[in-house]
């Protein structure tokens, strides 16, 4: 692989609100992020937060992405459900589809599909599992790009199907030599400190590929960076690495321009 | 309006399983009508059945629509609910979203819209609240037809925004004066017998209007006949219904034709 | 009716956060009320929430009392809805039954029911729908308190029926003179000055009655006055008012007090 | 153990229509066993089912039991999924408090509970699990018997921690050899022939244990039979296992005895 100047967004996990429950700081998020992973009701959003969230992302020009999950709103879609494929598979088109119509009627364009919660780390782990979520995005669209971690199940399905992929790394997690994450029971999994996590960042998009904690790297494309609104030091995480990859010239200048 | 000769088809609400529950009998329903309104999660159906019901129609060649509903599954959609105008059509283009999403996943066209239940019976009586679901259809798609019982608030709406409509009239209901139905604790409402029932709608075909209890004749186009899956004598109505259309030339001879 | 020294304890809706969204500072209530009204799961709660909410009541000595509402998690139940009233029946009952379980397994006492939301408005103005409420609470227990608002259908109907009632007076909205509040779109109906809401009060304990916003006095037992948790302001005003009451010696000294 | 005469009862699972959707002959079944096991709302049921059921079931003079299962109504309770022990503790005592409820206001008495699906079939095999389940009908009553699979985990979890249990076996199925089920998947699995059935069941009795498909016998005391509504031949093979216990004398006289 030729080295290439690093273009990444950084992407989010918005309008997880639901009926009269708030969540999650939006307004201070659209701010910072290029690219929204939009919840669509089943595990987070209800039908009006996704209208109007829909509708702030694409007044701010950042890129909409479906962020379909479990069928599990109390569970908040972080509990692992046995789902048998061809039922997944209707429910991630259930999904994406309703979020794809609130796009439509608000003249915005979905970008992208990023898995959510249990459902994600799952398909990350599980080759059966990613073809199964591969397909289900692949059968709405074949052009829908699939937002997934570098170096995961996920990511290789689509590879291996042809469906266009997005990889994406964590700002505020450490990497197992294997290019898995951390679990988050161990000392050091999560970057607390927002310089330490820049830092992190900036080192694998300057190596042009994941760095474990073991000082290895491991080379992939890198096209996003995901980051987090929970909490205050998020926010601040969020918005330094921002300006860090704006500094360096290395933030992509629109939302269309990655998607494309 | 000049005579012209009556050309429908009949349509039926489909597609309202949920989980380890059947209800209809969808198959024979499929083999009569020519348009089936498909429930899209919120008061019936789920993914899976969604697009089960999707696949069966596109392979019998059926035009589909969507058949959202208030989000009450346990009230089957029945229950009246107030919901703000704002909140009613994210309601609308996300189940409509979610049934298109499928159709593009199954290789079929959404081809129009219905209201369930209350909704409808509802926005068939309340001016303001037929605007709001015009406008939320509209804002999905304003070529998208809306299937709407002739001489109702429903359709007085989508006249008035431009959106298309296609007008129903059911086959075993009665008609008071003013075109509405006739409420169902009064005797007469329905129409238990087959042949009462194929009468009646032949009688409105020739006339071109709705045929009161009165007996006056209220002149509409009439585009549909909805007729109902629940028993073995409406199944049998629907068949006879089907067989006299088609007897007459009247029976539209593709759902394509009907709708474009 | 004999003058009596006003007695009465501050009762709020807790419990009220679902899955992985927080709602409301139960802990800092908790501290000021005497009682608690905690949501059943179908409005707001899920079981966990159930559970750790009775647990801290009864550690802080608080009466806890079911708050059962419409099945509407998402309208937070404060949509009508139209239920026949045997489903209304069967509804409480099981929202009263899940509290009184939850409330067995951890060693404490259910104390009294309290409609919410669209529920509780509703069954205030209707006097068949308030009859219904009772008795369904009647069929659990017909020694279980009723707790209502002082003057509303509600609070007559129980008497009607003989089921025991708790008057309760709202601190921050005013009243019109035929003892129904003034509705919050009106300007005035809201005390949001928390002087103005502890005056409130301690005119209508004294008065021994509601204290209209014209001026007139509504004569009725009070047992309990209604104080909420959203916002700063609001805890303020149940603080400010708990040491208003205790200073003067009006403050049931324990929940069991009140309730025997 | 010295040699008794069999004494059983039939159990069957009751109440599992859903809103608009009906689901078994509860009638006939009602007729037949001695035991319901009533779905609580959660995988099955809502309130007004479980008001209706319960008062027929009273009325018959048949056993009420709670039938508490996931959190996951379209699945029907049988996919998998991981609680958290607290979270599914309180997830069990809501739902058989909720039906306690119900019996109380219809006047009868929770006489066991069972869980249902693949929370039944996960406790019969993981002892945690198992002692989780066993603790959260201990919370709510000690004295309240568990309906478990004989020599399962959840009878040894239960005769563990001094839960009153008591012993079912299935009629249709056939057991290994170490007293497991056959999975569904392998040949003989399922015994669709009610002669075989009844026979299977006799001979169990008769033994004093359970038959296995080996031919060894392995103690157990017995005191349910599970029959199955599903179907015109289950509920003939109830019908028919009902009059050969009936005719040996083998029958539980009544509910109350077999639970005292």
């Amino acid at each position: 692989m030729t080295p290439r100047t690093p273009c990444v967004d950084l992407n989010a996990d918005l309008g997880e609100s639901f009926g009269a429950w708030t969540m999650g700081d939006d307004e201070a998020l659209l701010a910072i992020v290029g690219r929204a992973n939009v919840a669509c009701g089943f595990h987070a959003g209800d039908p009006l937060v996704m209208c109007r969230t829909v509708r702030r992302a694409r007044e701010r020009g950042v890129a909409i992405g479906a962020h379909p999950g479990f069928p599990d709103l109390q569970g908040f879609g972080r509990r692992r459900m046995d789902l048998e494929p061809e039922e997944l598979q209707a429910l991630l088109i259930v999904q994406i589809g309703a979020l794809a119509g609130v796009c439509r009627a608000e003249g915005a364009r979905l970008a992208h599909v990023k898995p959510h919660g249990a459902l994600n780390n799952m398909a990350c782990a599980d080759e059966a599992l990613a073809r199964t979520v591969v397909q289900a995005v692949r059968a709405f669209d074949p052009a829908l790009p699939l937002l997934a971690p570098a170096c995961s199940a996920l990511e290789r399905a689509a590879l291996a199907l042809g469906q266009p992929v997005l990889r994406e790394v964590f700002a505020d997690r450490a990497y197992q030599d294997d290019g898995q994450l951390v679990p988050r029971r161990e000392p050091g999994a999560v970057l607390h400190d927002p310089d330490e996590a820049v830092a992190h960042v900036l080192a694998m998009l300057q190596a042009g590929g994941l760095v474990t904690r073991g000082g290895r790297v491991l080379p992939t494309p890198i096209d996003s960076v995901c980051v987090h609104g929970d909490g205050p030091q998020a926010v601040q995480t969020a918005r330094r690495l921002r300006e860090a990859l704006a500094q360096r010239g290395w933030l992509a200048s629109a939302a269309g321009a990655v998607v494309a």
